[in-house]
C-alpha cells in the first residue's frame, strides 16, 4: 500500500480533462457502479464519501472529502480529500492518495468538457464568478477545450477580480460588474451561495452555463427562472436531485427532476447534444466517485508514493 | 495525519467490549450518523464503505472493507480494512488505521454484547458453528461477558474443529456434531453460507442466537422457521433487511421487516430485552460502523503511528 502525498504534481492538464472525458463516456454507457454519495453532517460543515468502480480504467475505491467554511479562519483549506484505492482482483487497499488539489482538478476537467460539448460556438467569451481555487481550476481546463476570446471575472470584493484577472494572463482576462460577467458564451459559477444571484434577464440565448458551486441540500447560484429557459444537463440524476443546482427548485416545486435534458455522460457519447445556436444549456456539476478514480489512476503513473506497511 | 498498521497490538479484550457496548447505547438512544454501508460489486468480491460520527467519543471517519472468499488461495485474507478518521472539528483526516484485525474484535465484541443481554442464564453452554478468524473473535470477546460452563465447536471438517477446540484452552471447549452443537443455550453462526443449515428441531425453548455470517444479500444460516419462532434483534434495521440473516426470508416473504423485535442499542439502553426463559432470541448482526469508530477511538489511545505528511 503506498501513501502519495502530492500526486498532483506533474499531471498534464489535458491528460486530465482527456480521462475525466473518458469516464463521462463510461458513465453515459452504463459500465460504472457509482452510488450517490453519502453526506455526514459535522458541527461545522460535512463529509462526503463517494465510492465507485470504473472497470474500463480497472479501478475501483473511496473519495472521503470535507466541507468547512470557517477552515480558511484556521488557516486550513475548506476542502480536504483523501482517495482510497483498492486491488479490483482481491479488494486489497493498494494507494492512498492526496486529493485536495485532484479535487479541484477533476471538477474544473468536467467543466470543460461540457463546455467542449455544450459551448454556443468555437471560439467564446467566458464569464467566470468566484476567484477560488476552483474558478482557476476551470478557467485553466476550459481554456484548452474552447478557443476564449475574453475572460470576464466578477467577485463580490473586485481586488480580488482583478488579481484573479491577473493571475490568468496570457489569457485575456479583465475584473467586470456581475452583469457584464453574465453576458458571455460560457458561464462558470464557483461559488456557495445559498440565494440566487445571477438573473434571468443577464442571460442571453446560446449561453451555456456550467454551475459548478452547489454541491448540497440549500445552494443555488442561478435564478430557477433560467432552469426553465435552459435544457439541464447532469452529472448524476440522484447527486443532482439531492444537492445540485436544481436541488432547491426541486424541493420548492419550481423544477421537475423529470425536466432534465440528461447526463454529461450522454452528451459525450453524442446520445445527447446542443440542438440549436439559440438554446441556453446548463451543466450541473455535483462531481462524481469516477472522476476522482480517473484522475487518481493518471496521477498514479507518475506520481512517487511511500510504502506503508499493510500485513 | 498518522498511519497506525497494527492498531490492535495490546487492546484489551474487556475494553473492547465497553467501547462497542457505549456506541450500542448511542445508538439505541439515537445519538449517532451513520447511513447504512454501501456495497460496490468487484468481480471476485465486493467492498463496502461505512460512514458514520459518533458524538460522544467525538470520533468521526469511514472504513471501507472487502469480502473476497477465494483471497486466501492467494495468500490473502478474505477480509482486509482501513478506517479513516476525520477531525469532527474540521473535516480534516487524522488517522489511517489497518482496520483488519479490529473489524474481527469489534464483530466479536458485538456478540459478546449481545449474548451478556440476551443469555438466557448466568452459565451457558456456548455453541459454535464455524472455526475462522471470527469464531475466534466471537467466544473470546464472549467468554468475558458469560460464564462458559462449556463450549461445542463444529466445522465441515471436523478436524478443523478439534484443533479450534484445543486452541482455545483452558476454555472447556470440544468438537461435536452440527446438532450437538446447536444444542446450547447461546449459538454463534459465522459462516459466509447462502443456504440454511441450523435446523429449528435442533433449537431448544431459551436459546439465544448470536447471527453473525450473513452480512450480504443472499446469505443465511438459520432455518427461517427459527426466526419465527424467535424474537430477533438486529444491529440496524436497514442494514439487516438488506444484508443480514433476515434479508434471504425478507426478499422470499418467510420473514416481515415489522416482525423485527428491536436492535441491540435497544436493548443496551433497557428499552427492549429477553422476556423469559423460554424465549428463544435471535440477534441478527449486518456490522455497524459506529463499531469501527469506537474501536478506533479506543487503538488510538494506545497504538503507535507513523506521521505522513497531508499539505
Amino acid at each position: 500500500m503506498r501513501y502519495f502525498p502530492d500526486p498532483d504534481r506533474n499531471l498534464d492538464p489535458g491528460d486530465i480533462n482527456r480521462v475525466v472525458e473518458a469516464a463521462f463516456a463510461d458513465h453515459g454507457r452504463g459500465l460504472v457502479q457509482m452510488p450517490p454519495k453519502v453526506y455526514i453532517t459535522l458541527p461545522a460543515g460535512d463529509f462526503r464519501t463517494m465510492p465507485g468502480f470504473l472497470p474500463t480504467l480497472g479501478i475501483a475505491g473511496v473519495k472521503i472529502v470535507n466541507v468547512h467554511p470557517d477552515n480558511p479562519k484556521a488557516g486550513l483549506p475548506t476542502v480536504m480529500a483523501l482517495t482510497i484505492i483498492l486491488d479490483v482482483a482481491t479488494g486489497r487497499p493498494t494507494a492512498i492518495l492526496n486529493a485536495t488539489r485532484l479535487t479541484d482538478l477533476r471538477t474544473g476537467a468536467a467543466g470543460a468538457i461540457a463546455a467542449r460539448y455544450l459551448a454556443p460556438k468555437k471560439e467564446c467569451v467566458l464569464g467566470v464568478i468566484g476567484t477560488g481555487r476552483q474558478a482557476e481550476a476551470q478557467v485553466l481546463a476550459t481554456a484548452l477545450e474552447v478557443s476564449l476570446s475574453g475572460i470576464r471575472v466578477w467577485s463580490r470584493d473586485s481586488t480580488h477580480a482583478a488579481a484573479f484577472a491577473a493571475r490568468l494572463a496570457p489569457l485575456p482576462a479583465e475584473s467586470v460588474s456581475l452583469e457584464r460577467a453574465c453576458d458571455c458564451d460560457i458561464l462558470v459559477t464557483t461559488t456557495p451561495s445559498r440565494t440566487p444571484f445571477v438573473k434571468s434577464e443577464w442571460i442571453h440565448p446560446g449561453t451555456h452555463i456550467n454551475a459548478i458551486g452547489a454541491d448540497a441540500p440549500g445552494k443555488e447560484e442561478l435564478d430557477p427562472k433560467i432552469l426553465s429557459r435552459a435544457r439541464v444537463f447532469v452529472d448524476d440524476p440522484a447527486q443532482a436531485f439531492h444537492s445540485g443546482e436544481i436541488n432547491v427548485p426541486i424541493s420548492t416545486g419550481l423544477y421537475q427532476p423529470g425536466m432534465i435534458a440528461g447526463t454529461l455522460g450522454e452528451v459525450v457519447i453524442g446520445e445527447k447534444k446542443r440542438e440549436s445556436a439559440e438554446e441556453i444549456t446548463v451543466f450541473d456539476s455535483t462531481g462524481l466517485a469516477i472522476q476522482d478514480l480517473a484522475i487518481a489512476s493518471l496521477a498514479m503513473r507518475q506520481a512517487t508514493g511511500t510504502e506503508l506497511p499493510f500485513p
